[in-house]
């Protein structure tokens, strides 16, 4: 998740309105509680030292030059002005530890340090300051630190999510310089290491799909922590409909289930007077819930039971969250009219589906609500309950022609009769129409320059699995191909938050170094990919 | 101590010659440890909040004006670009803690906040950075912290010296805000507050002479630590002359002898392999000598041993300490050609008696190194040994005339026959000549326009003290009104490195951002207020 807004400028739908009142279920919040991990830690080392020099033809115009390995960093000394840049080798999360030595005639000041950590190379080949952004420039991943008595063993307290860390010397004094030592992070995930190493290989040689298999199951790994974090450079918190994604791709790779359980009971303890539910947890210091509402995040979460019930077996916690699966439809249906079709208008809550300008979002969010209805159906079903929405789903059903365009053969949204991707996408995946129909509406969509298409990695998920629903396989791998794929050629260590192929300075928020560069909503080819190659080997 | 130059170059007597190696003496270190005092702490509040504004006759341009209580401070909340900054109400040495509050509808980024430490307005009302200076940067008293989880209770690590804390919110996030509270300092220093109180008052009425007394008292309490420090802003070390000015202020205020008997058993412990003496020592990580070395410091090693003795009527640890004693005249007395005269140019080693610029050394350092000899040959006196230098106090007295031009009725040094208030002020102390003679070359210099002025208050105290010791002591009262009554009028809470009354912004750095307002050389007027009153009630 995130948001989406010119440099500086908050915009509306960031602006606090009236919160309903939380209702906190404390015993959802224990048992949410008791389930809480104990992180795996590894430690790791940089590979090497590097310098960026100019590449045309690199996505971001520099590419790393190694200029020593690891064990030479502490062979050389640094002084004012002076900087090293060391490489991971890979992105990691966690905290960094260094050794700072020290050689001099008198070390008679203290040092003063920059430390940069970089999840891609504008990150340490640029200035972090100033920012022009809206959002909080606080998530700038820098510190500036002084050490007052050296030799000294520097322990970094916050955590970082990185690849490079930049050391950039401030001062010392005239008379001494200080070397660099023992550079190492201690890792941390919900996911071990040996829990990588079992995730069963991608049942293709196919070295790119291959190569976004284990980027994805790297940006999913290191958004694991004691939530699903939505990136753990930036927000570092439990969005649910970045949930959902990241625990289809967990079932199919990590299979955590403690991990899906905890995040479920931490949205249901915290409904709102109206039982829906807040589009956005905080953990720390305390559990509470943002002030942040999505119609869309609102409704997904009975989906995301659905899901979880289906891969782990565990139908007792269903059970306990049927009353808050209900609850969480609520607000959504009170957008259907008489007819069973969704206006987006009948209130003014934030329906997302994606950040991509000027989205009508009408036929998006009918086919997402009656996909949720479909969903929480089956599940009733598993748990022996009856169906709640089985007549909304048939009017929603009926309604959702009113959409298509025979003519066009495509779904058409709003007034102005919008063609957008994920119109077509939440309207497939909600079977509106027959798999060939919609799958050609996706297809004729998606040829249409005019029509709208995704911007985040969140909208393009649903439209590639919707293809992969739709009996457009070969189209699904197209598209992960192209996207994800052309995130892995630009240098992709993880999947970013966004990604515009030609423009490396993208941003949701007006300045790309305040970008999250391993994102959970980014995660899902790991998914995708299993879905497709189950029955559609190549 | 400190050190004087251009900004950005190094200056020639700062740069590392060859060092010779130093002979560690562990039974005196074990000395210097077994005296380690255990810190007094207290905990002290701000008074008020506060904020600049201009004011034409302030010596900083500006006056503070309070626009609210401390009791006040937690009512507001701080949002991106705002500030805040209390005033502690006069100067403290310690460990700033805060609670950092916060309110809004979602805390969702971090705090990043920046805290300035100011002793004077400057460091509070301007910007730290850049700073054009030649001495290490990384003393500038400020810090960037980021908060990840809010509210939390703030200690900050490191020790600051300040009055002013300037609060900078960086950044928090469009949805919340801080608020600061319960901010403190625990103070900290060698010196009970109990022992402050204890401090006989000067004899006199004046309110001048008592504000400078209590100014001269808190400025010693501040800089004695673990050892006398030089400045706890920065360098905050051991440096042997200034330890001889704070040592005698502090027998006639704090009778700390322990502390003094420490730092001389930390110079006996690291003598070099000709006997002398370091100019400075580093107590942290562990006790070292640094690099530098100067001749009169060296040689002031003995009369500091004897004003100890004579304060506490410890001739132990004289006994103890004088080898090492003999050692440490032996570089200065190399530098008397046959007649008994010192010269300069006899080596390249650093000749200090203060930091005027261009100031010859031959005529003080002639009178320093007689005085040294003098003020040792007493000491041996109090512990039963024959005075070793008897014969070369002899010699150097006769050789002394050769300073002095009678037409002129001054002392004179060098090639150009340079007039300076330090060459009259150390010979005056020597008892070059008889005290009316050496009272008159002093106040004859002093009414010279073109001579030699002293630019540090170390220097000041010398000609302070020379025209006590020879019945000037209006004079003494009057010099002592002027410079440090100068600094008092201009709003001083502690005294400052160096002091220029018509130019706030005078820097031995280039900078005046990098200067310390609480300077261990600049503490004696408590000293030489007692001198003078005790025989001369005003």
């Amino acid at each position: 998740m995130g948001s989406l807004g010119e440099p500086l400028e908050v915009p509306d739908n960031q602006k606090v309105e009236v919160v309903p009142a939380t209702i906190v279920n404390h015993a959802f919040a224990q048992t949410a509680e008791d389930l809480k991990p104990i992180l795996h830690e590894w430690i790791d080392r940089p590979l090497s030292v590097v310098e960026f020099g100019p590449d045309a033809d690199a996505f971001f115009g520099c590419k790393a030059v190694s200029t020593g390995t690891a064990d030479e960093i502490s062979s050389k000394l640094y002084g004012r002005g002076e900087q090293l840049i060391v490489d991971f080798g890979s992105h990691r999360v966690g905290y960094l530890s260094f050794h700072l030595g020290v050689e001099g005639v008198n070390i008679d000041a203290p040092a003063r340090l920059r430390i940069t950590f970089g999840e891609v190379p504008y990150d340490v080949t640029e200035s972090l300051h100033p920012c022009y952004t809206w959002i909080s420039t606080s998530w700038l991943p820098d510190e500036v630190i002084n050490v007052d008595w050296l030799p000294a063993d520097i322990a970094m307290p916050r955590r970082y999510a990185f690849r490079y860390v930049k050391f950039e010397v401030i001062d010392t004094s005239a008379k001494y310089k200080v070397r660099f030592a023992d550079i190492h992070v201690r890792a941390v995930s919900a996911v071990s290491p040996a829990a990588v190493r079992c995730v069963a290989p991608l049942p293709t040689d196919n070295a790119d799909l291959t190569a976004i298999d284990r980027i994805s199951q790297l940006t999913l790994r290191n958004c694991m922590q004691t939530v699903f974090e939505d990136g753990p450079r930036r927000d570092r918190r439990l969005w649910l409909g970045d949930l959902r994604l990241q625990a289809l791709t967990n079932y199919c790779t990590f299979q955590d289930y403690r991990l899906v359980k905890r995040c479920l009971y931490m949205f249901a303890a915290l409904p709102r007077d109206d039982g829906s539910l807040p589009a956005c947890i905080f953990e720390k210091p305390k559990l509470s819930a943002a002030s942040d509402y999505i119609v869309d995040y609102d409704a997904l979460f009975g989906p995301t039971v659905y899901d979880y019930t289906v891969a782990s077996g565990d139908v007792e916690t269903a059970m306990e969250l049927w009353p808050t699966i209900i609850g969480s439809m609520q607000k959504a249906l009170s957008h259907l009219d008489l007819d069973g079709k969704f206006c987006s208008d009948a209130t003014k809550s934030w329906k997302f589906l994606d950040w991509s300008e000027g989205l009508d979002t009408n036929a998006g969010m009918h086919g997402l609500i009656l996909f949720c209805c479909r969903e929480i159906d089956k599940l009733a079903l598993l748990i022996a309950k009856p169906a709640p929405f089985t007549s909304i789903v048939k009017r929603m059903t009926a309604a959702a022609a009113s959409f298509y365009d025979p003519a066009l053969r495509v779904f058409t949204s709003g007034p102005d009769r919008q063609i957008s991707w994920s119109s077509q996408a939440w309207l497939a995946l909600a079977g509106a129409m027959d798999p060939a129909t919609c799958l050609a509406a996706i297809q004729i969509a998606m040829a249409n320059p005019q029509a709208v298409k995704p911007l985040t990695p969140y909208a393009y998920h649903h439209v590639a699995e919707s293809l992969a629903r739709c009996g457009g396989e070969d189209e699904c791998l197209k598209l992960v191909l192209e996207y994800w794929g052309g995130m892995a050629n630009a240098g992709a260590d993880t999947f970013w938050e966004c990604f515009d192929k030609n423009d490396s300075r993208k941003s949701p928020y007006g300045d790309c170094h305040n970008n999250s560069y391993c994102h959970a909503w980014s995660c899902t080819p790991s998914y995708l990919l299993r879905v497709v190659l189950k029955n559609h080997p190549i």
